[in-house]
């Protein structure tokens, strides 16, 4: 037995033996792909065990054979706005302020309710379940009802209410939505081990220096993650710049915003001294490439990010602005992106970027020692990937496989907390011809506006 | 009936009737989607008939109901080495030079074989057409056993012998590159309606100009295309610069290799007057942003080459840099790199990048009257996506969920001339399990090298 086993006791009985499998456990004991099993009881791995050792395997109430299947750690998104499913694809390719102010503004202020919220959250969830996400950091509105949704999901989550100083759905006045979000984190803070909560700013430019503070310091209070979408586009930079004398980065700094609990959604247009100060307050960064290069915000140099040693973790962002949630894709396009941004093919390699999307993701988020990689003592969550589809073969290096090479239909089964969500691509914890049979009528309300 | 439905007769009876789908047509009479029917009569679509339409429909042999579905020309992938499915994640993240000369022909030297090449492309074959592939132009060694290949699989097809001033897989003496290319499109040419036979010239730097113009004098003689890789990378415009005095195109240009039947892949590095020469040549271009990006080659100028009205299909490149052969995720990637590139989200719109992947694919192949839209006359090459799908919903606009939300596994089914070559995700024209397991124990031997 490997040095991991120690936490079962010899008379214990596993929940689940996953065996026979190809584990990429992403650990320090074993950072490479190996053949082995896996062991399981309540929420937690308790061991892994390579093939070849000698040690019997203890007894389990259930065994997954996982030949032909690649178990790794469940992806991680550090950035969406869940609900935002709703308005996938209902304004694409038109400039920024278009987009927000004619389209996206425009169709929250009507169509998000707490019903909206509830369905488009848990359409987000099915499909990230389905291309291999088990957690997730939201940042929207009515957040009460993200809980919900999440909740019934079954997955694991970071949810944050949104603050602007604009009347946000849920919230006619303005001077309340900051305790609205405080309200919200003691709400729920302690409501599952599955679900952790926060705040979200939605940027310097729509968050008053007070307002900014303000939130910061119940984040402090509550010791909950602060989130903030910043330094995206140059627009953004133009008007900080114009209105505080300083860059968006600069800025926050300036205001104390910056400690290890704070995540800079974006990060695209930051200097070398900005990505210093990050570095030094230990905060961390949830890179969006896709919605980067959607709305054409720019390319994040995340190079130099992850050469100062900042946590960079992976986001799709919303589903308006992307325009799905899928974290496989977004891994090769993170890989492929900065390559020709530095022109430099070494940039960013196949290993880097997957654990972005797991190990180094489950840092930004605060949740390092729970999830992230495969080891005893951590949850179990974990993603079978289904390796006998003609796209995937040859196998000659896992990590290229699923970085550049799987789709998010690959992902075959889905274990959160040592529970079975998705088996064999069938959803367990909810009713997905439900979930979008409503998506669909609220949809339907939403075109014939 | 539309003016469209001329071709049958009164008496015919359909092979295939598609009934009540969401039809993406792409052609002139219907740009946009519409609910309707579609006939087809041996290998043609001989009607499309928007709902509503008073007049009866035909008779037909079988019918498929195509509720849910969104029926489409297939794509077209304009530029691969199918073959190379072989080496796919062989070797990543690589200076070009050490992935070129340290791997990729080390491997190709020793492994490429009419066996390999035989079973890689029907490797290719089979993921092309389970994410919705119809036709691709080829370009690799041992091309003989690509047409067997390509063959049984039922796929449409454009194959050219690759030539260089080098010993080549297959043909030891490089003088004999060009007349084993040329005798390659004789033996082929009318071997079947479904293939096409053309030369690829590796590029620039790797052939002479002699070897050039010898083998565009057959390519004229033949009528067929002509392909080469060009403008890739700044190297290559550095060697060129150095060995001729002018860039790479200017260099095609002088030597009177480029005419409506030229085709120049990657088409990186080049100007505006370049652009203009090409335009005034009439040549078309293969963008392959995914392959382009993971080798740090560049970002090709596609806004300015549209403007400019050349034509520009989509090519995946070989699967040893890219690392796949799917054109939905090429789309995605293709319009997404366009607007970081030019700062401007309206660049490459989901409609332009759409037509790219197919009518504008079907005029830089040379086969714009037959394929690449849905339209009376037009070859029966249609593929089905399933729009159930959590990452599909909403479906406010099938044009952004096609080039922005869709997976290669939402393809259903695909028709090639009349003919089911896949249903429901099942392959018809050749038995998968048997390609899956040929290819790995290649690749085993490869491994073991």
């Amino acid at each position: 037995m490997t040095p991991n086993s120690a936490i079962l006791t010899p008379n214990d009985t596993l929940d689940y033996l996953i065996h026979d499998g190809l584990l990429l456990p992403l650990s320090p004991d074993f950072p490479e792909a190996i053949r082995g099993s896996l062991g399981i009881q309540g929420e937690k791995i308790v061991f892994i065990q390579p093939q070849g050792s000698k040690t019997l395997l203890p007894p389990a109430r259930k065994i997954i054979d996982a030949q032909g299947l690649l178990v790794m750690p469940g992806l991680i998104n550090t950035h969406t706005h869940g609900a935002m499913t709703l308005f996938r694809g209902l304004a694409d390719d038109l400039p920024l302020q278009t987009w927000l102010e004619e389209f996206i503004f425009p169709a929250e202020k009507r169509f998000v309710t707490p019903e909206t919220v509830y369905w488009g959250t848990l359409l987000a969830c099915a499909e990230m379940i389905m291309s291999g996400t088990t957690t997730f950091a939201d940042g929207y509105f009515y957040m009460d009802e993200a809980v919900k949704a999440v909740d019934r999901s079954g997955m694991r989550s970071l949810i944050c209410q949104g603050v602007l100083d604009f009347p946000v759905p849920g919230v006619a006045d303005p001077s309340r939505n900051v305790a609205v979000a405080g309200r919200f984190v003691e709400t729920w803070k302690d409501f599952s081990p599955l679900i952790q909560t926060g705040i979200f700013c939605h940027s310097p430019y729509t968050c008053s220096p007070q307002t900014l503070q303000r939130v910061k310091s119940i984040c402090r209070k509550q010791q909950v993650p602060f989130f903030i979408h910043g330094a995206e586009t140059r627009e953004e930079v133009s008007l900080i710049r114009s209105r505080y004398g300083k860059t968006p980065v600069r800025h926050l700094n300036d205001l104390d915003l910056l400690d290890e609990k704070s995540v800079i959604v974006h990060a695209v247009q930051v200097d070398s001294e900005e990505i210093d100060w990050l570095s030094r307050k230990r905060s961390a960064v949830a890179h969006c490439p896709e919605s980067n290069m959607k709305l054409a915000a720019g390319i994040a140099p995340v190079k130099e990010m992850l050469e100062k040693g900042l946590r960079v973790g992976l986001g799709t962002d919303g589903c308006a602005s992307n325009n799905d949630l899928d974290l496989l894709k977004e891994m090769d396009m993170a890989a492929k992106l900065e390559k020709v941004h530095y022109l430099d093919p070494t940039v960013m390699n196949d290993r880097t970027v997957l654990r972005m999307a797991t190990t180094e993701g489950a840092k930004v988020l605060g949740l390092g020692n729970r999830v992230g990689s495969l080891e005893a003592g951590k949850q179990a969550d974990l993603i079978f990937l289904d390796l006998a589809k003609p796209h995937l073969i040859p196998c000659y290096d896992p990590f290229s496989i699923i970085v550049y090479s799987a789709q998010g239909s690959d992902v075959h089964s889905v274990m959160i907390a040592g529970r079975m969500i998705m088996e064999n691509r069938r959803i367990l914890t909810f009713d997905l011809e439900e979930v979008l049979e409503r998506v669909n009528r609220i949809a339907q309300r939403i075109v014939s506006r």
